[in-house]
């Protein structure tokens, strides 16, 4: 099999260099033709690499911190991992990019550098969430705030074809989150987009909140706003809801017991929770695929990003 | 104590008349002082009512069904339910109004019928979640799509108010949903709304999806698209979750055996999501309280609406 490289932002995540290294080791045994290319501070990453062998490092002495404006320090740190990275893969010498690091600077920095597929007005950040099936890529997550219409048609081509090679899927069925099914529903933006999407291939119609997890969908589009929302909702949803299933279990000593009994259970529900298995946030609609992988990612998380970009080839 | 009416729908729901009246017959158990007034079918009103005693039934031959237009229903069905009991509430016999109705046709009625207060553009539908500690009033939830930034500052004003008078609370903490924390952030609308709300009492900024169950707020403000879609995922996502819940303690003998003995902890948590504990949705920003009870409403739910009108004077 030919080789297939891509860029690692090696410096970004939280847990530092050692866990995006480390992932990009064991997304090399899952992938034997795959060479990772790690950019950040050579002393450190060389280091971290010689353990595992095989990667390529190109030196980039600074970091782009997520407490840094986006644009100002994209625009300043030519150096820094990201941008070095971004250039890199703009340049032909890699397929895909992922980072754990600022999701600003990597947003304003891939659209820039990499720029737009052609017939797409914006990218958008997907997020693939848990459902009882399988997953769902919502999308966008918060990349744009006002949406045309024309965006969200441009989302559900952009979410279909990222689940068609990520997630194998033949045909995903696309749903436009609105407040009702019927088709005169929404606001302006989805009200038009609608009419847009009508009787594309795929598309499902308007779907209501209670149907993104139903798993009758494999993509749910929506502008960025709605979407960054929905996702940080259910993010507190489950923590607010697993609050309150904790302080009832504890309630009494039967409970209690019983959920000691009951914990093989809750583990295996945390997994499917899990956004480690998953990977990263495909960020969409660029001429190449770039990851935005959470920023306390470990080496599992990464490795699953990593995939995400080999499987989109 | 003088007396206080509140006119209900008494044929909306879909558990039928008895129990909108039985509701009537146990919230005046809790409010001696309450005059409920039944708006329906005489005849099967009447059966319903000699059961209890003490109200009074004025006959409207026909009801709007939420399978039929709300606009056309709300102009042509002028002796229907919905539209006498609002006629009843505006001419000022009764101080607010209850329905488990057509949300659309209610929506529609009450604006039109029993107008709007002074200073308000839009009304709003509020909807009242379990937190950890308590419950935060989530609104607009679908009666306003496209909101200018002055409807979403008076929503807040509207929550406050409602906040203070129903859950008794001194100084109601007021959050903007957005995507960020920043004060920059947002669509055009909600920076706006932003700079109108910013320094106002109770206003603590900007709020990302996390944190709306989080307890430490008691308002949660965005358009009518974005808290519809919010609103109808929550439902989704705790099925979706319950139902994997559900799965996983069945996968194994022991953890179903488990689930067995954290059944009473299950029955407590089904509780604090119950919405019949909470009543229904206040449509807030009218001359008058008009309560949008669920669908699917029983006696408790509707005894808890109808406390909602009567806390809200």
């Amino acid at each position: 099999m030919e080789k297939l490289t891509i860029a690692i932002d090696a410096m970004g995540g939280d847990l530092g260099a050692s866990a995006m290294v480390k992932g990009a080791a064991m997304a090399m045994e899952d992938f034997p033709f795959l060479e990772p290319v790690l950019f950040g501070d050579e002393k450190v990453l060389f280091e971290e690499a010689k353990k595992y062998g095989g990667m390529k490092i190109v030196h980039a002495p600074t970091v782009i911190l997520p407490s840094e404006s986006p644009t100002l320090a994209f625009r300043r740190k030519k150096d820094s991992s990201i941008v070095m990275g971004l250039k890199y893969v703009k340049e032909g010498n890699a397929a895909g990019f992922v980072s754990a690091g600022s999701t600003g600077a990597l947003l304003t920095g891939a659209t820039v550098i990499i720029g737009r597929k052609p017939g797409v007005e914006r990218p958008a950040l997907g997020t693939l969430l848990p459902t009882k099936k399988g997953h769902v890529l919502l999308l966008d997550c918060g990349a744009n705030m006002d949406c045309k219409p024309t965006y969200l048609a441009q989302f559900a081509q952009l979410g279909t074809e990222y689940m068609q090679k990520c997630m194998k899927l033949d045909s995903p069925r696309v749903g436009l989150i609105n407040v009702g099914t019927e088709d005169e529903k929404g606001n302006a933006a989805a009200k038009e987009a609608f009419a847009l999407l009508n009787g594309t291939p795929g598309f499902v119609g308007n779907i209501e909140g209670r149907e993104i997890l139903s798993g009758e969908i494999d993509v749910a589009v929506c502008d960025g706003f709605t979407g960054n929302v929905l996702l940080k909702f259910t993010e507190g949803f489950a923590k607010t809801m697993m609050g309150m299933v904790k302080e009832e279990l504890l309630a009494t000593t039967i409970s209690k017991l019983g959920a000691l009994m009951a914990k093989g259970a809750f583990k295996r529900l945390r997994k499917r929770f899990d956004y480690r298995e998953v990977g990263g946030a495909p960020f969409l609609g660029l001429n190449h695929l770039v990851i935005k992988a959470h920023g306390s990612s470990d080496a599992l998380a990464i490795k699953n990003a990593i995939r995400q970009c080999v499987q989109y080839q």
